[in-house]
Parts: C-alpha cells; structure tokens; sequence
C-alpha cells in the first residue's frame, strides 16, 4: 500500500532516473500510464523516450505511448525503427492505432501496410476512412459481439475467450446474421440470469446510436445525457461498425468545451496545449480576428467622425465614453455568452427565440436603468445636470442596444448554421461599442440642442 | 427494433398522452428515462408531473424522477405525499436520495426521518454532512465490497447476492476487516480468471482515491485522467466512505465547463438552465460587476480628463480611439482566455509563469506590429503622417500591455488562491482600455510636441 496514491497531481514532479538505470523500469511499473506518459513527455528528445519506452514490456509501451500527447507521439513515432512501429500498431486499440497511422509520413506507412497482418490492415482501412471530428473517427472496432438465439452460459462462454481483443466486455452487442444491431446486454445482467435464459430474452432492444459522420460534439452528448459506457455506431442498415467509449467521450467533452472557451475570446481552435503550440502558430490563431475587429471598430470611428462638431463643443462628453461604450460591451458579452452556452449544452433551442428576447428585454432593461442611476451622479458632478441625463438615457439604450445584439447574434448564426461560438466577446463588444457611440452622440446632440 | 432511436435529440418533441390516458403508461416504457424526464419538466404544474410519475411502477418513477432538473425536483416533492417521498428514497441510489433529501421542507423531512428505514437513515445521514462541490456529495455508498482473503467464486458469488444494491459490480473494492481499502478488483479479471485464484492476486493494489473533502473539480479531473469507472473516497485512515461514478463526474464536468464560461464573461453562477432561472437571479447574477465595472472605466475617464488639452487640440484622435482600445482589450481577452482555460485543465501551472511570459511577449509584440501596420493607412488618411505615427506606435505599446494584463491576472488571483476564471474578459478588457487610453494620450500629447 505504500505506493497508493491518494491524491496524484499534475504539479507533482517525478524523479526519473535515466534510461538504462536499473531503477527505471520498475520505478514505472507501479505508476499509472498516464503519468507516465506526462513525465516522459517533457524529456527534451524523442529518442529519449524511445530510449525510455523500449525497456517496458510492450503492452506497458503501448498503455503509455497511447496517453502521449499527439505531437509527442508524431516525434517519438518519427525516431522509430518500423518494427516498433508496427509492434505499437498491433498492440495499439484499433482507434488509437488508426491515429498513430495517420501522423506517420507517407513511406511508413507504405513500409507498415506491407507487412502489417491483414486483420489490423483491414481495420486500419476502415477507421481511416473517417473525417477528424466524427464518430466514424473517434469509434473503435473492437467491441464484444455476440449472435442472436444463444444462452447466457454459451454468451459468458464466448465472452471469456474474446475478452482479450474487446475494449469493454461489460456492455456486449447482439448482432443478427447481417451483422445488423439488435440489441445489447450488460455483463451483469448476464452474471445474474439463469445460464438457461436467452440473450434474447435479457437484453435492452431500445437503444441510443449514431451514424459514423454523426459530429463528435453530439456523440458526446448522447453518452452524457444517456450515462451510456459507450455509444454503438451504426450504418444506415442498421449495421454495428464499431463503438465509442466513454472515457474518449470525456476527453473530446473537454476538447470541446476549450475550443468554445476559446473561440469566445475569438481565438481559433488550437492543435495542442498552450505550452506546446508553437509561437507562430499562436500568433496565427489570434492575428485573424483582431485585425477584423481593428475595421468593426472603424464603424465606431465613422460615428466619432460624425458627431466631431458635438464633440469639439462638449469635450467633457469624451469622458464618460470608455464608461458607456464599455457597459453596453459587456452587458452585450454577458448576453452573448449566456445564450451561446446555452446553445451548446442544449439547454436553450431555436424555439425559444421569443421567449428569450422578452427575458432579455426586461433583464436588459433593469441592469441598464441600475447602471444609468450608479453613473448619474458622476454625470452631475462632472458635466451638470443636462450632461447626466445624456449619460443616463445613454446608458440605458446602450445596454439595451448592446443585450439584444449579444443574444441576438448567436441565434442569428446558429440559424445560419455556423457555430454561435463565433459570436465571440470581442465581435459582441465592438459591435456593441459602435452602436454605443452612434447613440450617446446622437442623444447628445439633440439634448444638448446642437441642432 | 421499430422503436429504436438513431439519432433521439432535444429538439424533438414527443406528444405527451395526458395522465388517464391509456396509451401514456405504454408510449413512456419504450423511452430512455431521461427524455421522459425532459417531456415531464415541461408540464405546466408539478400536480400534472406528480400525476404522471404515479402511473408508473415504483422503479420506473424512481429513474425518471432521478433525471429531473433539481427546480422541478424541489416542486414536485413539494406536492407529493409522504408516503410517495418515503417510497422514492428508498428506491434511489443513496446519492440522489441525499440531494433529494436535502430539497424537502423541515417538516417533511422530520416526518420522513420518524419512519425511514434504519438503513436509509444511516446512509443519509452520513452524506448529508458533506458540502456541495465536494466529492462527499458526489458519492453513493451502494458500492459492491468483498472482504479480502476469499476466492474468485465465492467473489462472483458474493457479487450475485449483492448486485441489486450496487451502483456499479463492474469494479469491486477489496477492503480488509477494518473497512481500509486494499484494492479493485474487476468483473472483467472475475470473469476471466480460474475461479480457485484468490483476489488477492488478482486486485490492483495501485489506486486514485480522493478525500471526502476534494473539490468537484479535482473528482471529475482524476476519473478523466485515469480514464476510470468509479473513483473511490476514502477518509484520512484509508477508510472506504463511497464512490463517485464517472456518469456524475460526467455532469460535473458540463456544470464546471458552463460556470467558467459564464464567469469569462462575469456572469455569477447560475443554479439553474436559462430558461429555469428567475427573472431577478438573472439580474443579479449580472449587475454585481457591471456596476464595478462602471467604476473600473472611470480610470479610463480619468485618463481622458487629465487629457483634455490635447484632445480638444486634436479631436481627429478620438476617431482612433474606439479602435485603439479595443485592440488591446481584444488582445488582452485572448491572453486572459488562453490563461485561465489552460489552468483549469491543469495544461499550464504556476512554474510556467516565466516561459509563458517571454511567449506571450514574442506574440503579443507581433501581433501588435501586425495590427500597427494594419492601421497606419488609416492614419494617413485621415490625419497624416504624425497622427499615423502616434496610432502605430499607440498600437503596438497598447496590444503588449491589454495581453500582459490579459496573461498577468489570470496567474495573480491563482496566486492568491482566487479562481482564475474571475480575470474575466470584461475584466480584462476594461483595464486594457484604461491603459490604452493614457498610453495613447500621452503618446500623442508627446509625438505631437503639445508640451
């Protein structure tokens, strides 16, 4: 018990003794894969970690090399010989075995599809048929089959031998002889029948699948809401192609949710971690958007432009513009993300279109009248009385204006069908902003009496 | 199989009999319980969903009533009766009877409490006492146990009798005569191991457990990592209290994901969906910082003020100003975004402060020269060469400094042991602008020989 670890953290650094020290290998063989694979992927070269993977016992390198991160694995997977290479990819699961595949360069590949046995050739062909991003991508091939008609003992029977090459045998699938699904049932359901009950009198008929192009987005969504072990992956006959579990659910979830985290600050989507992303990557995932927003803000701009006059007259109003633009920005974001998120999760539908507007009408409405009385007073003290009630009429027509931008735009997109998560903090903001400025100056304008 | 679901989606809307109706007990059986949870929650009074769940059998009510939203949870055990109450704790799993429980008005919780089975007490007791958030909340104790020393069939046995008040039997703990946990043992190995074999050869010694008191967050990140079914939670002498199971950290894992989006954009946490929220928590979870925030553009203000010579002077400035600002704010939002999500996936840490400041440095300076060279064009035209000058230059000082912030904050408030998600971008944004606005103008004031 004194190698238990009660709380393992990401922060909690390792000592690990070079590789050829003889303390290396065992060290390793009481730790979880996955820190292992966190450890060796900070050693400075991928011969390194060749060096270091090749003293384990192969199904111990495949357990680590499978949790390394994708563009570690694509160096360490360079600075293999194509015997390793094609011992990882028999050893590999199917799923991770077809995306090992996919980062070799083009003459591996042709080495390996030479010499590979035709069962794993067969399933690489299959899975790299398809797109990132999809069940088809993210599914595995080795699940546990079973056929109609037979009993419990002969089911258990037949699980037993094939358990070696399933990813999980506590969900099994029952396949008519068109290999069509009909059905599964749970290992403990079989382990509580009597051995002479059918498998097709236990098991559940009713079941939750998806198409192989279904969005990985929805496949995680299914295996969350139906609390399912894995989600079965079907053709449109009907056929069972393979499965996807839920612990690859649970990570696309997290992918999923930065992207949207990133995408909100208007950042495209990223390969890799903050860390190993490199510099110019970085640079070009941020470059797009900002120089687009450099010509939004021109529309801000052309309204200064405008009311030049008023403004030359009432310098004083320049001061409360960051304040009033900046409330309608991010009173606009506020809403934006809430109906993004809110898209996202499902929780809200194209449906709810007007209901939403009335809420955010009077929610809008209430924030922007609390905000017009907090600035007032500054407005009297700083302008006079006939500047604060430019600022407060102000102030509530902006973060109305600036609310009904920000919800509106993600349904907008959605409707549109592109993702509402490009309706991002930044775009609401400076549209927001814009709109801000246009109505402060002409409020301005007109109470002021400049006409 | 005509009942089978290929794609079952929220959008989809099933035509609810009313409760009487004969076909409604029928329509709901072929149904995933969740989807019935859905139909349900969107009936007009709790009397109405009370009256359908009571159509059901016991286990069927206990299911569905699991799936629904905690608000509508609250209502209907409001208008059930006792006896009802006393029939769904007993049926759900203890983790859901304790948040059950912990819905119920005083009175009805004395008057449960007089008559629950002593069983059901203990076990309520026992969860109650842990706050939300924590893994103590999170976990059953219906978990499957076998006392060391015994062989596998007498396990499976064991297993057998003991399933049906089991969250899960395809992971076992293995605890010693005084409840210390030893090690998991799983179906998979029972099943396939020869049934004279001990456990204690077969059960993994090497185990992730957390503490009562872990936070949610740190749960549902283990079970993630280690790609786990169950995560056990032990106390401080490695006593085995309970289990949280992947399903829920599942959920967490969703609510944690919507928390930190919605506090990019300084939204407080909403308890419930969008459309479940009342009016007024809407409100308030908004205006605590949009007020602050008003007061946080006053700098900006002040900047403006202390400026005012050399605006009134050059009120072509003002057109670049909205554009100026919003650059670094947009900058610093994606610093900020890029920051906070990488800490809370554990992806960048507290010892990554000095590298991740020289990269951001190195992006944000050609970023800002990008965007600098974007922009002098639009000097040119509309102001001349040392107006483009003062706005390139501007440009480039402003995006350093909006992404500096941006990156600065996130890792203070995780100093200081604050949640890093309150560096939000609204947040960010304002203090950018504020540090825009006088950079700028005192930029100008200097190039321009105001002085």
């Amino acid at each position: 018990m004194s190698e238990e670890k009660t709380s393992p953290t990401a922060e909690k650094q390792l000592e690990i003794p070079l590789p050829g020290e003889s303390g290396w290998r065992f060290a390793q063989a009481s730790q979880q894969a996955v820190d292992v694979a966190e450890e060796l992927s900070h050693l400075s070269t991928p011969e390194l970690i060749v060096g270091c993977l090749d003293l384990l016992p192969l199904v111990r390198r495949a357990e680590i090399f499978d949790y390394l991160p994708e563009g570690v694995q694509e160096e360490v997977a360079a600075a293999c010989s194509i015997d390793s290479l094609m011992e990882l990819l028999e050893e590999l699961p199917a799923d991770s075995a077809t995306d090992l595949f996919a980062l070799l360069s083009p003459e591996q590949q042709t080495d390996l599809l030479k010499d590979l046995p035709a069962r794993n050739r067969a399933a690489l062909e299959h899975l790299s048929r398809y797109p990132e991003g999809t069940a088809g991508a993210l599914m595995t091939t080795e699940m546990s089959l079973l056929p109609t008609g037979i009993n419990v003992q002969r089911a258990l029977e037949i699980l037993r031998r094939t358990a070696p090459g399933s990813e999980t045998i506590y969900h099994t699938y029952v396949v008519d002889p068109r290999h069509r699904l009909v059905g599964v049932v749970s290992l403990r359901q079989l382990i509580l029948a009597n051995p002479r009950a059918t498998i097709d009198q236990l098991m559940t008929e009713d079941l939750v699948t998806s198409l192989p192009d279904t969005d990985q987005e929805e496949v995680t969504r299914l295996i969350s809401r139906y609390d399912l072990l894995a989600l079965p992956v079907v053709d449109e006959h009907q056929r069972l192609l393979g499965i996807v579990t839920y612990d690859d659910a649970m990570d696309v979830a997290e992918e999923e949710a930065t992207e949207d985290i990133h995408k909100g600050a208007s950042i495209a989507p990223l390969e890799e971690g903050l860390l190993r992303t490199s510099l110019f990557d970085l640079y070009r995932s941020r470059i797009f958007w900002l120089i687009l927003l450099i010509f939004a803000n021109l529309i801000s701009g052309a309204g200064i432009l405008y009311y030049e006059d008023t403004i030359a007259a009432h310098v004083v109003l320049v001061f409360f513009l960051p304040l009033l633009i900046g409330s309608g920005g991010n009173a606009g974001s506020q809403a934006s993300t809430l109906m993004v998120r809110g898209l996202a999760t499902g929780d809200v539908g194209l449906g709810d279109w007007t209901r939403l507007l009335v809420r955010e009408l009077l929610v809008a409405g209430a924030l922007g009248l609390t905000m017009a009385i907090a600035v007032s007073p500054i407005g009297i003290f700083r302008g006079g009385l006939d500047i604060a009630m430019v600022v407060g009429m102000s102030m509530i027509i902006i973060v109305l204006v600036g609310s009904m931008i920000g919800m509106s735009l993600p349904f907008l997109l959605h409707r549109l069908n592109w993702d509402p998560a490009t309706a991002s903090a930044p775009l609401v903001t400076t549209l927001a902003d814009a709109g801000g400025v246009i109505t402060y100056f002409a409020l301005a304008t007109w109470l002021l009496g400049l006409y």
